[in-house]
């Protein structure tokens, strides 16, 4: 069947009110197509839906609605299923659920639901937003290492619905220390006699519970891990993040990344209203209008010159455009980098002298290129010199200070593809009208 | 033990020669801590290293490591043992590393390797670069549906080397149509009698061979799998994709995005020679001094008007630097948001409408701000008319530009990112210069 003939056939049952059929369909559908059924058909059958649907695929609904959408099916299930689908949902879709309603809400949610589910959740709340403890879950089984396979097997069907996307299993201590780890596959080869220390992995690769999301991302890429245990300062298992969540952060550090290098705004996707995406615009087109103003205000230190040799405007948008553009790929290079490397201070010296001499290498080319266009387009030779050498000089500056200054920032733990708008910008943008404007006039009585 | 320790340990044994006790530490790692050992050691135990390794470890190792380290790890290993590290190497691997050799040495390479993996290889080396085909492998276990639990399980066994990252078995039948999925839990949690197609999952979402990688990568984290099957045109099993090549995919684009968005030039990472470097960046930056020119010309089409009014210099770097950001800040939008959704014709209109509105906005409160700071520096009243209302117009047309134009190219399937270098700049320069000394010029008489 097609999507679409699944939702027709979904649209009849729901009509005709035959609720097997309906569960027959649904059960077939993994819960991404779920969701996506549920936003397909007619609002008006909305309410039915829901009511069809049994307290597990409920779960699964909701962990692939946006927080909107989620608020909603709660209303619409009531107090009762809504409370058992809350206890159901795993712990870091609740807690990101969660993480933006108001206080009041969230008690209200919280004060129904299994005293055990509710604590765990809000004990992830309270590790800061971004680190590892924050997308952990506590859907994984664990098991101790004086089991037989036998046994392990055993625990491992009794909690059966917890153990959905892992393929491992953890081994603990009687402390609830992480001593080892066992695959699923590592349980179907062995004997079902074997015991859990003579077949587990006693080298684990774990996080801690504040480790930022983004060290824990590069370790389960570099690992091709599934999943990743997390501990706290006495090793005692918390929780597991999984690679589909790894995925997401991947994704959103990523956004994050663009958002600040092209300043264009936290958090503003397809379905942000206007007045929300503008307010989040604005701050940073308000800063880069008074960075204009900088630029303008430098300018209008230099009006005699300028006044003198009107030509001279002409080439300002492209050195300042240039200097700009130079300096934001350096940047780039420089924040893209460190998403899958650590650098040592021998990389970093390394790198800056790299971006020297491709400052100096674009410099002496596209310099040679301008001063060349300059005497041709205006007739000086003077003009083609001042053009010609200040790009040459602001192209290695604006290089050497779009890899500097995130190299900086990093170190100081500032997240680097911030630097882009403000600082970035404004350096380049003044730096080569001082640099333009002061080497024309110093040589302002040959140009006239 | 902590990784210096695991280093010197190492050392230790090589120098000893103690070739068992190296064994027993490697043994304990990861792929990735192999390379990083086999990296950290000094060079002149490099060889002794790779002899003390296993085929297996060999293997590992290879596919840890950059082409160029490859090469010299296989020129180390002489033509036998070279040949069963390749034989053993992942084909999406090996068809990665093989992938930009001269077709001498690729030859060279294959002709030993038995002929069912090399031309396996070569297959996979024929999809088009950046497709399903390309980046799947053949690392994968298929069964029969009429199988019980307990033969699927026995050819697991068999096939061990081949289940190491997936946690499910594919069904298939006599044309080797893929007619199901099975997963290890399922395996586990089911009687030893019963049969496959009893308990298999039908309904099994998949891509075919030339589906684009990002669609794949888009499948994989909307489902939360960990690998995902590939099929031909007649549904036959080809190879799957597994996750942790989908995270990599995910962060190439990714990097792709911000290369395309920055214009900075393809796969500049820390390790690129300045040259390179530089020959990457240049016809970008080339291209945008000769935007840079076309503003220029423009100015100089305005020659008069600035001779007369030199103060409009003081504002033109702003005007075109916000037209060009509000631009970009679109476009990132646009970018980043078609990562994780498919657009309708429906959300089409509802997004242009929004920038639309943003626009306005945007317009709004900076063209007044602007035109409030021109009156009071400048104390010209119709110069702050001028400046705001040209800030006004063009960010609404910047902001649209930045809107439309990726979406236009995404409906053609030119990649949207491409977009922000030429085309977003250059239609954003000149119609803010165009507009600004446009409305300037007819409104001299009132400026003097």
């Amino acid at each position: 069947m097609t999507e679409n003939e699944i939702t027709l056939a979904i649209i009849k049952a729901l009509k005709e009110g035959r609720k097997k059929q309906f569960q027959e369909i649904i059960d077939e559908l993994h819960p991404y197509d779920i969701a996506l059924q549920y936003k397909t058909v007619p609002a008006k059958h909305n309410h039915k839906f829901l009511s069809y649907l049994s307290i597990e695929q409920l779960t699964e609904l909701m962990e692939e609605l946006e927080q909107e959408e989620q608020l909603e099916v709660l209303e619409a299930l009531g107090a009762r299923r809504s409370t058992k689908v809350l206890d159901l949902m795993e712990n870091d879709e609740l807690a990101s659920f969660l993480s933006d309603l108001e206080p009041e809400k969230i008690k209200e949610l919280l004060a129904d639901m299994k005293h055990e589910e509710s604590e765990t959740v809000q004990n992830l709340m309270n590790y800061p937003p971004e680190t590892a403890g924050r997308i952990m879950n506590n859907r994984f089984v664990w098991i101790k290492k004086h089991y037989t396979i036998g046994e392990a097997i055993d625990k491992l069907k009794h909690f059966v619905e917890l153990a959905e996307y892992l393929n491992y299993l953890y081994v603990i201590d009687e402390d609830k220390k992480l001593v080892g780890v066992v695959s699923y596959r590592d349980l179907l080869l062995a004997d079902i006699n074997d015991r859990i220390e003579d077949v587990m992995y006693s080298r684990v690769v774990k996080v801690e519970v504040d480790t930022d999301q983004e060290e824990a991302a590069k370790i389960i890429n570099r690992y091709d891990f599934v999943s990743l245990p997390v501990v706290d300062e006495d090793n005692v298992l918390r929780g597991v993040i999984t690679v589909d969540d790894v995925l997401d952060v991947v994704i959103q550090e990523a956004n994050e990344d663009i958002e600040k290098l092209s300043a264009s705004g936290k958090s503003i996707d397809f379905n942000t209203k206007p007045i929300v995406a503008a307010y989040r615009r604005l701050p940073w087109l308000i800063g880069l209008l008074f960075v204009g103003l900088v630029s303008g205000g430098i300018i209008s230190g230099f009006e005699d010159t300028l006044g003198t040799v009107v030509a001279l405007a002409f080439f300002m948008p492209m050195i300042a455009g240039m200097t700009g553009n130079t300096g934001t790929q350096s940047l780039a290079v420089v924040v893209r980098g460190l998403v899958t490397e650590d650098l040592s201070i021998k990389q970093v010296v390394h790198l800056v002298f790299r971006e020297f001499w491709v400052g100096i290498i674009i410099g002496i080319t596209c310099g040679f290129l301008i001063s060349m266009i300059a005497y041709f387009w205006q007739g000086s030779f003077i003009l083609g010199i001042v053009v010609g050498s200040s790009l040459l000089i602001t192209l290695i500056i604006g290089t050497l200070a779009g890899t500097i200054i995130p190299l900086i920032l990093y170190k100081l733990d500032i997240d680097p593809a911030i630097a882009s708008g403000p600082l970035i910008t404004t350096i380049n943008d003044i730096l080569s009208l001082l640099i333009y404007f002061g080497l024309a006039t110093a040589m302002l009585s040959q140009l006239t």
